[in-house]
């Protein structure tokens, strides 16, 4: 096979993407090819992979083509399928501008968790691109995690996936996180846990830090973000529900900052900076190297 | 600032690279920039970067032009200057091969360790790359090595850095190895040590795991293999200075195979794979945020 596959590489608060520009449908990535690509010294690397394809040239997403022309086909960076990656359809959105797919505002991509609208902000205003991330649930019952010798108490919140916040005096806390910190009750999380450690920095403002269930310490998660800005509104004794007003916090992962707001509907918005960083072509010699 | 850059990335037995070609040394490479740019999320991504500079062009490197055309000017990850390095060298003439810049055979490369031939082999016999990586000294004196509460007795090897070679069982047993493992005495090691736990695999042939002093566990360290090959023959008895014949060891690292062979003269020789996987400009807007 001497094909040459054209890539880009872009980041959202350091979440990594390796984007393929293949309208058409025609680029083959078997899962082994995608871990490959993401590999990060063997390959491209990246957290995973945006397929860029036309979602009526996509079996999975042909039903979809009248309300969102593209379909962003996610891979996670071990080769296998996922739904949906709130930094990764940011960075997906930043690509199609770049393309000159679109223009900015509004955008619709179809995914396999649904079609979702992704709002460009306009280059003057500084460019960044928001997501809906949906609704949080916040279930009942105490929960403790723990790291080395120390524990806290941590709120329990679902955004599709579940996490446990914990507020901690300070970030240092939670030490290398290089394992999955220990949770109680076992019950709260049959599958795991993504596990975040939150301090204020000022009003309606946090950082946090995040262990990803099967991904250890992270430079960022999207729905890490939402769960750990609501759980901090909670705390802070707000709630848009009741209050019927929206309300925003800022939050500082290490790879960035995103913005999230969250409405009296309960609907989630995730709000950062997304960015291309290069664009080339994959050598032929290589990609015969991982078919092989 | 709308230049734009071409980059490569490449690797050898995983030990990766960011490849900036610069015959005429117009790119301006500022230690922020070489971080940024092997910044394996927000950036590339290397363990280093390889800036590929005519010697006539390059101050720290004219005075070695007529012997070698091309200087590898290389850059730690961290932007920092150095010396030089074995995987990198064969990733560079590699590079200058594809390029058309030189063909197979011999290939002399300027560096700041002086002018180093590199020879490529012929396409039609794997088309592996060898260097020279100079001499091993054996300082006298017994060394151990520790992780978590097992130690091995090792052998201390210099080969310009510090190493410390720990035969073991089974590779598994030096753990994680998420720190840099305890030696004694302190003395043997003042600046820290590289530690490489080796098993064997057959006649003449280990397997290794290495922990880079400052960097953790690494995937390939061109150094650590040779200090390896060179323990090794010593264990098995052999000694090319003694016997008067080169002995040639097939070191397997997580990264890949190297293959080491030490002369009589005491030089030491390091053979393996070295691939260009992609190519292609970094975007001007990247580079703003970067310079800016």
């Amino acid at each position: 096979m001497s094909t040459r596959i054209a890539f880009l590489k872009g980041h959202g608060t350091e979440n990594d993407f390796v984007i393929i520009p293949d309208p058409d449908n025609t680029v083959e990535l078997a899962p082994a090819t995608v871990a490959a690509l993401c590999d990060r010294r063997a390959g491209i690397g990246g957290d995973g992979l945006l397929h860029v394809v036309r979602s009526a040239a996509h079996p999975e997403a042909r039903h979809l083509a009248g309300r969102a022309e593209w379909f962003m086909d996610y891979r996670n960076g071990d080769g296998s399928v996922a739904e949906m990656c709130g930094n990764g359809v940011r960075v997906f959105a930043r690509y199609l501008q770049r393309a000159g797919h679109v223009g900015e505002g509004d955008v619709a991509v179809a995914t396999r968790g649904g079609v979702k609208t992704v709002h460009i902000a306009k280059a003057e205003s500084g460019g960044e691109i928001t997501v809906g991330m949906g609704r949080a649930l916040l279930p009942e019952g105490d929960v403790t995690v723990s790291v080395a010798d120390r524990s806290w108490p941590a709120r329990n919140v679902n955004m599709g996936n579940p996490h446990a916040v914990a507020f901690v005096a300070d970030l240092s806390e939670a030490g290398h996180l290089y394992d999955p910190p220990p949770f109680s009750p076992a019950t709260a999380y049959p599958d795991g846990v993504n596990v975040e450690f939150v301090v204020a920095r000022g009003p309606r403002h946090v950082a946090m830090r995040v262990h990803e269930r099967g991904s250890g310490e992270t430079r960022s998660c999207g729905t890490g973000a939402c769960a750990v800005a609501v759980a901090a509104a909670r705390k802070d004794g707000v709630d848009p529900a009741v209050t019927g007003a929206p309300v925003t916090y800022t939050v500082d992962l290490p790879g960035g900052r995103l913005v999230i707001t969250e409405r009296p509907d309960g609907e989630i918005e995730m709000t950062g900076p997304a960015v291309i960083v290069a664009e080339g072509e994959i050598t032929s010699e290589w990609l015969e190297t991982v078919l092989a």
